[in-house]
């Protein structure tokens, strides 16, 4: 049960609230987030909103059955939009498309790769500082002063950022130099790191897990919301399966099905769910059709040199025919 | 290796060619299809092209290092189309639509679904009339006269039919009423069904397998091709995985790797790729986009009343709007 | 629902029985086995044994709500035990060791076997004539004569036999030759097949498929038990997953729950489940301390030159050690 | 490769081996543990031992092709043993049990535990603190004022703890109150976490993922030891797959190729591996059978009250049991 009540409640108010929440047998939980405030009930009992709609200080109570509450779709009329500012907005009605190098090289790579999306109207630039790797001697990428330098560079061009966190005590260090937190695919379940973002008044991009399933990835949306912050968007970058033909298994089902349950944007990374460069652009396509609201792409001028990824990069002008043809198919959707 | 050898060369000559490819240490197989005559040579040894290609009776000589050697794309420059008559074509340069029930359940059945097919000008109906089932409970199909009575309702309004086989013994009695053969992915390992296949002229859809590779879809293929069949038809219809909130995990991936090693046409099943009836049209769109030749879809006049499969069938109006959509997308995608 | 009734019971009287089980609105399936009679019922519908308990030429009912019926355990107290004749028991209270190689190559190579298996009290011999293979250039087994070879020298001294049916065209003539069939991992859900086997008194191995799911064993199971055939043994085999440090995922869970769900024997195969020669025997100790009633084991006097499957095969002393072992392994699961 | 350098070291010396090194092309990552000192190279060139083994400073080099090196057992003979103090050791040689409850819950749960472990000559407890839960809204454990309860008692008591931690923050209060450090399932690629976790002198014991293979469990820990410590335990708890009849997949293989490849002891937890109470113990069986170094199992005086995983624990009874019937069979095994 979701219930939202006046922001500026008053404390005896919200007292009685509780009370009456907890006499039904159920477990509540305070969320205040950038938009609204909520009380959340967890329990199993039916329950009659009448019981305690009367009371003073409730706008709104709503039954939601799912495992998740506030990241649900059965509450929300409206999709959640996110507005990153300067007229960057991702969600519902637009299509956003995120686009960069798998790692952040050098100020020479972020410039060339500025110079590309600004020419092909690209918004938000991807990038990775802090780089997960699964052997300790792989290159981990160039940390805060990495990032400041992607940042700044950014900002100058009017290019909003989107890049990774890996641990919560980075956030703090990382705040002013981010766009857009990005949740990575072994972090989706890093249940500390998402209790921080909650607390952040920054979007967060949450990548489902290795091998996640697509309630797992809706439990950890609503541990960034339930934490204060419902400015959260979900990708889908491919599974874990027994087919080795291609590095992870895209599954667009996940979109047509997270788009049901949930009323967060989400957006599908083709480059990791295919990760073969010359098959990107058919699976981005795909994604489109699927009804995604943004694909992040990995683009770099030289994939051949770079710094990691590089098999399923795409080079300027791959990457600027598929904007267009993105553009082009999501149009014919919203067509229909 | 592949030899094209003349169709009708002579025996000794033949025989001589044989001999040279033995000699170096190769085994053969001799295959002759609707079209042309091969020799499949497999081994392990280098193989210089210019010790045999002087021989008399030889057309042509590949070099094929993948484990199927017939189906694959590395000899063969034109993609492979397949004319079902009445100007029914599947392959590159055309979009299939397959369409109709899980089950041939009646003759009405049939009848209301071939008006609504030349209605949208959908020239393929899909209709099982063996239906493999886990348990031994369950509605096992109509069998032949179901078959019979499919096959000639449709005739009659030139429509041409694709339907399920399961053994070979039911092949000599299906041949005379089916268009293209169907083999389910419970039989994509079926090995003595696809040597049976293999001598039969009628084209053969052969679904991946529940949790079937791409390389072992190819090789289910190759011994179709290698039987003497070169009318084959791949169809990606969702694998296996641990995610529970779809029927299966529609691996479009599937499709531009499928392409790239192989001539075969490719056609995807959105129905039991997700198995949910109101994303199978995001999914068949999804299908297009990633550069299906075809998509087979499974429609009812009343999907509640399906005598299977109902949860993931379309009805008629649904249906309708999905092959218009279809096509934008295709037409879309041949712009590109 | 299972009714058990009188073997010999009058048209009759069955007929009433029907009547009043389709009155009911449950479907039935009349099933005459070696041992007895049943008719299986099968509807949603709440259902009192009292309605028809009464009726003569019934002996018991028993209501069991699996999807599975006469496989299930919660209709027969005691376990499936197989008499193969000669003294060789398979199933509770013993534990059975069938070995010998992938592929039956020759007489040489059979005899060898069977003095192996003689010297270490090993009552069951495997080997396949017909074998199922990815690819259709590959050796492909030495079909009926190599079967009838098999046979008749293991019959001569003593050994039954348990080899690989493929497909139904092959049971009449390989029925006189054979003490159990084995449907092999590509054949779980060929149903055609099963059909068949329900029709022979012979024991049954089934192995679990590629990806197959516990219950669908058991589906498949029941599909040859409601043929008419209930000596059947069911064999864990490995799945499939994504890990490639072992050839397939040895699934012992599988062990304890099958034989929580069914009456029928349990048989595990570390050779397939693991694939590395050096770690079938810990796997093997494995599975007789999870509960397995036997181990299939692959075995060769010379693994490195086994036509088939030598990585995963073990030698005459690793084999001989390994019986010895497992026999101590099952002594202590014995004394627990 | 890995060089093994003299722990006092002079700092021209080491500088001069590093110098030739980076000559031949390779990367060097220093590594100072409890142990010993070693400077690790990571590159592909080939390397001719003796271009450098003349070198003052060095004891041993050793050539790993693996990905991992520092745990490989290509270059330590002797298999890794911690020792936890008061005589309690883990690995080669001995069998170890860790029984305990999934969460910490009150004073008086740890005393009832604890005694029950003294009755059982168990020497070690497991018990969580902090609970990662897929939903923020569940029990998520009683933190530092539950673990210094926890171990102050089993102190006490001669009794070793293992219990979870989750994140980098959590390491500095947790230090002195554990003995044994546990990432679990969901944190096997936390970088972050490992990284800390290499620089505590305290044993870890690193989960494979919930899809992790074993590859990658064996690079998390190559993360630890690389940071400093080489005190750590790996764990087979079970991995996701298709099968839903079993809370996951426990994959035995695990042990037989872990041993194979790394020198680290490993160790198996069937709780969570089958997550079915009355199939732990035959799984628990089967693991030690297949090499297994130890057991973790959950164990609660009530399961049927305990606050998390209650339907995969054993009562103290059933534990008994199992503890007995465990050494009896490592005493089988070791008699092999």
């Amino acid at each position: 049960m979701i219930i939202q009540v006046d922001p500026d409640i008053e404390s005896p108010l919200k007292a009685a609230i509780l009370k009456q929440i907890h006499d039904l047998g159920y477990k509540t939980t305070e969320v205040t987030t950038q938009r609204a405030s909520y009380v959340v009930g967890t329990g199993k009992k039916e329950f009659d909103v009448r019981s305690i709609g009367h009371l003073p200080g409730i706008q709104d109570i709503h039954i939601v059955s799912d495992d998740y509450k506030l990241v649900s779709r059965k509450w929300k009329v409206n999709r959640t939009r996110l507005d990153l500012g300067d007229g960057v907005v991702i969600g519902e009605g637009t299509f956003s498309i995120m686009a960069g190098p798998c790692s952040i090289e050098s100020e020479e790579q972020i410039e060339r790769t500025v110079t590309h999306l600004l020419d092909n109207d690209v918004k938000i630039m991807r990038g990775g500082v802090y780089k997960p790797r699964s052997s300790p001697y792989s290159f981990r990428g160039m940390g805060l002063d990495g990032l400041k330098m992607f940042y700044d560079i950014c900002r100058q061009n009017g290019i909003k950022i989107i890049t990774e966190v890996m641990q919560p005590s980075q956030i703090a260090d990382m705040l002013d130099y981010v766009d857009v937190f990005q949740v990575g695919a072994r972090n989706t379940q890093n249940f500390n790191l998402l209790d921080e973002l909650g607390k952040v008044d920054k979007p967060v991009m949450i990548k489902r897990g290795l091998s996640g399933t697509l309630d797992e990835l809706l439990q950890s949306a609503e541990y960034v919301f339930s934490g204060g912050n419902e400015k959260i968007l979900l990708c889908e970058r491919g599974i874990r399966t027994y087919e080795t033909a291609s590095r992870n298994t895209l599954d667009l089902n996940a979109v047509p099905i997270l788009k049901e349950k949930s009323h967060l944007p989400v957006i599908v990374d083709p480059s990791h769910g295919i990760g073969i460069r010359e098959f990107v652009e058919p699976m981005a396509l795909a994604g489109v059709m699927a009804g995604a609201d943004g694909i992040i792409v990995e683009v770099h001028d030289t994939p051949e040199e770079a710094a990691s990824d590089g098999q399923q990069t795409l080079n300027f002008d791959e990457a600027s025919r598929l904007y267009q043809r993105m553009r082009q198919a999501y149009q014919l959707r919203e067509e229909f």
